[in-house]
């Protein structure tokens, strides 16, 4: 495997199997985004994943692909059959194959009873399995839920088991299993680092690159994401070698790449905006029109938001951005509502009304069908505002409804972060 | 298997394996939109899905996986490496698994020379190798690309490859494969249903259930997601018996939890109150604080939910619930931004500034830290108002920031339904 080797010298990594064990994801019924969560995680601690199953709840299915991974990889992640029911049968597939019995965690079936006694019911019966271990097993709280996650180390193998329920499994796996897998594959070493870049195509990205010249190190990955294109740089060796081979492909990617490069790794396109917002001691204000509410809502993903973010307007109707934001209802009229003139009017009121340093409005037509202008379905208008006066662009998104708010606000996230990476930080504050 | 027996007598249904093949998958840097897209298709043509498994780009493990799936199901769908270069082996391993030659389809060599005289480009020699296939398999072509799919009928097994980008994938699955397995598979009828559930948990509805006393239907599945519980019925035999089993089951089911039931299939919850809100011509106005926006995008993913929803306000912080709502300052400071008679007072207001049928508002503690009053993180207040009067629940979330937007966003919604189910529609047209 080419992954493995490096410079001529060879790096063993361990091996992981995932077992998602679900009739729902087997049915299409959910997505399976817990595999690819924790591909990415074991990846980035060093990791390789050998194979991801998806099995059905029943004991025989399970079992076989508990010995398959067991026999092939020095990990095996099991994730999903863990709840309260009687077609979850994890626990006891895993006892049968491993043939160690099932204990009952005392200190877990509290932490049960006192869940539901918090929410002021009595703990169903059924719940009570949820507090049964296999023997041997270290016990991983659940911050969010009933089920805990529980790890075994056993012949030689290091057995995790997680609940299916995808914010269960993260939290418990950056809380427990992260930590743990540090110090379990303290030989290993091969490291990743993805650098995210944003307001640029694949094709002129791959060409600037290219620019680059001569190639020297491993070859990279592109992934595009809705808008952004995702890089991924490997480094192996000893542990100082995989840095420097890291190192050396940034700074060459940094320089041929500059500002379209907002972040690396876990950093997201709102996070980055607000580190720049908090930095400047800027404030934001928004008003959002067929985005709908999702741009206000992905910069409050972002723990502490409130300190730069201090509120914004979905002016959904004309009636709500005539009476909410006060645009004039003549420009309205004469223009429509999807326009340059009441888009920049929208980021003026809203930075106005709440005396920010920055407005931030997104005017657009999401479709399925037009409004009563019969404007295209993807026809977006952006507008940025601050002391230094204002900017608008004009979009032709594709895709569905869904797709294009999602464009337009990372296109407004990007804008706003331009601007502030253009603006000397006197202007910025308010 | 359970699944496979109803009312005494054995219906045998067709199992499918599918094998995706790719390192990027495994390293999670692209996630696997394939699996569920076949697992749904197959599923509506009553063949169920045994096992998925991704596997790397690697001979030995292509092949491992294709023994165990030709041993275990009568169908193996193989999706990815198809491409041209080195590392595309899922030929080269299946050809070595059924000891069968390559042989060169001439034809389609022609039409990948063409997709590239086309764009101007002379074929690079390596995609030769896209025209080669396992003797005695049947071409599927590919609208989209230059990778063929490819149909093989061999020792009672049905083998498909198919390329891995997702719209050739799907091209060539709509305009090939689904003619062919609905051939293939005539003897077998097999039909599925899912009723959604929300303002109840898993242990609670199975608690509910149960009660109904005998049950001699198909188990059920059942799916947590978020807030809500998704209830899975099966019907097999012939078409008219399926059906009447599903509708027995449901029959039974909507008795024991009426309207705990919100929906079924590809309905949502948004997606059931935007119904309702336009069969009574109410509208809606919202105001958000710990959701930030988040409720605001749910009801706008809705096409056509600019009739009833006219616009929301998201006054993230107090400043903004004192500027752009009119909170009374006096009362933020004496109660909090989050407590009840502020969330209520929200409500009103957004209410009142759009002159809506409905308001409705969220406040409470996103988290991780709480705000200046130390109250806990997950306290959240919901508040619906309507010319009958005023409603607010109490809640305390737990999981992250992200879940407890999300919940509480759903608890909105649901409260926002049972209002309208309660209310006389004639109270409810402003």
């Amino acid at each position: 495997m080419d992954e493995q080797t490096t410079k001529g010298h060879e790096v063993t990594c361990l091996k992981a199997d995932l077992i998602c064990v679900g009739d729902e994801i087997l049915n299409g019924l959910i997505e399976n985004t817990n595999a690819g969560f924790l591909s990415r995680r074991l990846w980035s601690q060093g990791i390789v994943v050998r194979e991801t199953a998806v099995v059905a709840d029943e004991r025989d299915s399970i079992g076989d692909a508990l010995e398959r991974g067991l026999e092939k990889s020095e990990i095996v992640i099991i994730t999903g059959g863990l709840g309260p029911t009687d077609d979850d049968l994890t626990r006891e597939a895993l006892s049968s194959v491993l043939d160690l019995p099932l204990v009952l965690d005392d200190c877990w079936l509290q932490e049960i009873k006192h869940f539901f006694s918090q929410r002021g019911i009595e703990m169903p019966d059924n719940n009570r399995k949820q507090a049964m271990l296999i023997k041997g097993s270290k016990l991983l709280p659940n911050p969010a839920g009933t089920a805990p996650g529980a790890l075994l180390e056993h012949n030689g193998r290091l057995i995790i088991m997680l609940p299916g329920p995808p914010n269960e499994l993260k939290a418990i796996y950056d809380q427990s299993v992260k930590p743990y897998l540090k110090e379990y594959n303290r030989g290993s070493v091969f490291k990743l680092k993805t650098l995210k870049c944003a307001g640029i195509g694949e094709s002129m990205l791959e060409e600037k690159i290219k620019a680059i010249g001569e190639w020297d190190l491993p070859p990279l990955s592109f992934v595009a994401r809705g808008l952004e294109v995702h890089l991924q740089l490997k480094g192996q060796g000893d542990p100082a070698e995989a840095a420097e081979t890291i190192e050396r492909a940034e700074e060459k990617l940094r320089g041929a790449l500059g500002d379209y490069i907002y972040g690396s790794d876990d950093e997201t396109l709102a996070g980055t905006v607000a580190e720049l917002m908090q930095k400047n001691r800027a404030t934001l204000a928004l008003a959002e029109s067929c985005s709908g509410g999702l741009l206000s809502s992905m910069i409050t993903d972002i723990p502490g938001s409130s300190v730069f973010y201090l509120g914004g307007l979905v002016t959904y109707t004309e009636k709500a951005k005539a009476m909410l934001l006060g645009i004039d209802e003549k420009l309205l009229k004469k223009e429509g509502a999807v326009s340059e003139k009441v888009t920049r009017q929208m980021a003026e009121k809203a930075r106005s009304s709440l005396g920010t340093t920055f407005g931030l409005a997104i005017t657009g037509i999401a479709g399925p069908e037009s409004d009563a202008s019969g404007k295209p379905v993807g026809l977006v208008y952006i507008a940025a505002v601050n002391d230094n006066g204002s900017s608008c662009k004009e979009l032709n998104l594709g895709g569905g409804r869904l797709t294009i708010k999602e464009r337009a606000s990372q296109v407004a996230l990007n804008m706003l972060r331009k601007m502030l990476l253009s603006t000397p930080p006197d202007l910025q504050r308010s």
